[in-house]
């Protein structure tokens, strides 16, 4: 009998807990062995589950019981997180988690810190929820240099997006929306700011690169100023706007990593992806593209994706070390305005005229939207570098705003 | 050093040469040993290739050589393939494949072979070639039970039915553009008559179902039918056709396999898969749809997934037996007519009046083209068992031709 802990009973704990207690048998066929679920800790009550003896409320029952092999780490967060995660793993306990934050902060240390003490820490669900991901992306692809990975990684950005794009709603109606849905939280800024995404592309570079890019290495931008007018824009134009996170090995071998509001063609997959639905899009020297879709969220998907983990920990409860990054030594993330792209670039000015025989003057041939009712320019350039591209705009002449979004074909 | 054989130098075994051969160091790097391609078995002479002193001609040099662990076998057929992976796994000897007739065909057989010698019998190519699917679907879908697999798994025939609905060719003639660039083979068979899909379609239901699906049991229909009068009609009710290959788990546990022509809705994910691309979607009951989407042919996406597999083998030389099927002591799969489908349905008829009245009198208050300039109806029907619909359509009078095909939403 292999003994687990669950730490945190929130929406993900609980879908855990009732996975591994309704499942035995079919968890047990796959482990060879019985999987008993021994502590939940949690600080708040819960008297009237059918498991609820379970429940402790000291970190410590778990640390100091030897029969505890996997610990289940789903409280969110990073302070308490950290700390027993890291204790639990110097205890030599392997485990299993769906924080994105502690891995995006803390991966590298605590990844070192398993394999020296010969354990697990396994955390598919921490991107793309219930999506298989991490492991493809090491395992099934191995025999590939991954060179750029591009996903579509918030599902409550998404699911607001969508209906900004499909049924017109502003930002905000589309947030209030969400939020009735169950789909933001009340305080909507991790995920309406781009952080929540943030961590993920730090996670997918860190593993498909192999050192730890930071969050605070990441440019993060949300997509509170998007507005109605620019989804009708993209729209003309053949694109979406989807909150894309993006990481890309550069030649010298450093990367680049961030996270903006994107057009996104219509001839492209990640264009297809809506509501609260997820994709992540991996490029690799030899297969070429290949692209992971599905619920990015919820208590079962991730859960799922959770109690896989388990399994896996379980069958193997030595380290299999093949989710493993390191601290770079040297610097290792260049910013991302000195990577190449294409830039959607709308522009007020009180002449669209002269605008437009400037526009051609500095970037060639290039068709625009002159939009004279709103005194308005929109155009894409060609792909060049980020800053190169900015400073070419900076000589176009009676600019009274100017707005840019990154463009993917 | 672990010694590799490749058995067969067409497009994939090349592939698999050139990625092992050229880049030893990444692969070095992975199995934290070096990987040697001892021989490669082909009848053919290549003797202008940096590595043709590794050719040889009788496969007894590589059953015999102890000191080979593992064996690529890239030949394709069953015949030979057949008894030499079978002499391979009953010496001992791990082995990789990416030959989906083989795995369709003799998977039970050879997966047991493999398991009773301790030794690795792994396919990851043998379905959506470069795609990770397979080792996702069983390790990190492996808390859910798998309930659904949907996909398309032909790119000959997904890129002739792109050409027919962007391009308005007709099937002869997206077939033989898609000959004149590669994408099918001169006796085009085994792609547009649907047998490759059949193939495929049978190892993922087998896999995800954990019995034996043979091909002679999955209703199997190909593309040579497909009229650009029927993508013109799909286009009118939202749909796009694409060929399916499909599984589904019934409640009395047995399954039902088929591959046909099908409307795809075109707000499902499966619909925006255009050209060679290959997509997978697989239902588990706690994740809901997942989908792998990517390139599903072609040198190196294909022989990236056979040499990824190599390096699994390389790194765990014993049997890992996570890829599993047995042979099913009891009868396994149901007649897919006995499940339930939406039918897409085109009659010619004498009096289209009277067959729309009629068709309300045994359908109810359903909606359908009715198209005088033809005298043809087309009408979806609702969710039921395909038998049913079936009779239901005998009722319709008369009737000159009629013409049904799959649908889903």
């Amino acid at each position: 009998m292999i003994n687990v802990a669950i730490m945190g009973h929130g929406v993900v704990g609980s879908g855990v807990a009732e996975i591994l207690i309704n499942h035995p048998k079919r968890i047990a066929d796959k482990v060879k062995d019985e999987v008993n679920v021994k502590y939940i800790l949690d600080l708040r009550d819960f008297d009237n589950l059918p498991y609820s003896h379970k429940f402790i409320k000291d970190f410590n029952v778990i640390l100091n019981d030897p029969d505890i092999q996997i610990v289940v780490e789903v409280m969110g967060g990073c302070t308490f997180a950290y700390d027993y995660v890291k204790a639990c793993l110097l205890a030599g306990k392997s485990v299993c988690t769906s924080n994105k934050e502690l891995v995006a902060v803390k991966g590298a240390e605590l990844i070192k810190i398993a394999n020296d003490k010969n354990v697990n820490f396994l955390f598919e669900a921490s991107v793309g929820g219930g999506i298989p991901v991490l492991r493809p992306m090491v395992q099934c692809l191995t025999a590939n240099e991954i060179t750029e990975i591009t996903g579509i990684l918030n599902g409550t950005t998404n699911y607001i997006l969508t209906k900004m794009i499909n049924d017109n709603q502003s930002f905000s109606e589309a947030l209030a929306n969400a939020q009735a849905l169950g789909y933001a939280e009340k305080d909507p800024t991790a995920d309406v700011e781009g952080f929540d995404a943030c961590r993920k592309i730090c996670i997918l570079a860190s593993l498909g690169f192999g050192k730890h890019v930071y969050p605070e290495q990441v440019a993060t931008k949300g997509i509170t100023d998007v507005t109605l007018e620019d989804v009708e824009y993209a729209s003309r134009l053949g694109y979406v706007i989807k909150l894309i996170g993006k990481a890309r090995k550069l030649d010298n071998g450093n990367v680049t990593a961030s996270v903006s509001p994107t057009l996104v063609s219509r001839s492209n997959m990640l264009s297809g992806v809506s509501d609260v639905f997820n994709a992540i899009m991996i490029r690799g020297d030899e297969v070429g593209d290949v692209m992971f879709y599905g619920r990015g969220a919820g208590k079962f998907p991730t859960a799922s994706a959770v109690v896989g983990d388990v399994i896996d920990c379980a069958k193997h409860l030595k380290a299999r070390k093949y989710l493993f990054w390191e601290d770079p030594s040297e610097p290792f993330v260049t910013d991302s305005s000195k990577d190449i792209t294409k830039l959607y670039v709308r522009v007020k000015t009180n002449n669209t005229k002269a605008l437009c025989e400037k526009l051609v003057e500095i970037f060639g041939n290039i068709s625009y939207i002159k939009n004279d009712a709103e005194n308005e320019v929109v155009f894409l350039t060609e792909n060049d570098i980020e800053q190169v591209l900015l400073c070419k705009l900076e000589a176009l002449h009676g600019i009274e705003s100017i707005r840019t979004l990154h463009v993917i074909d």
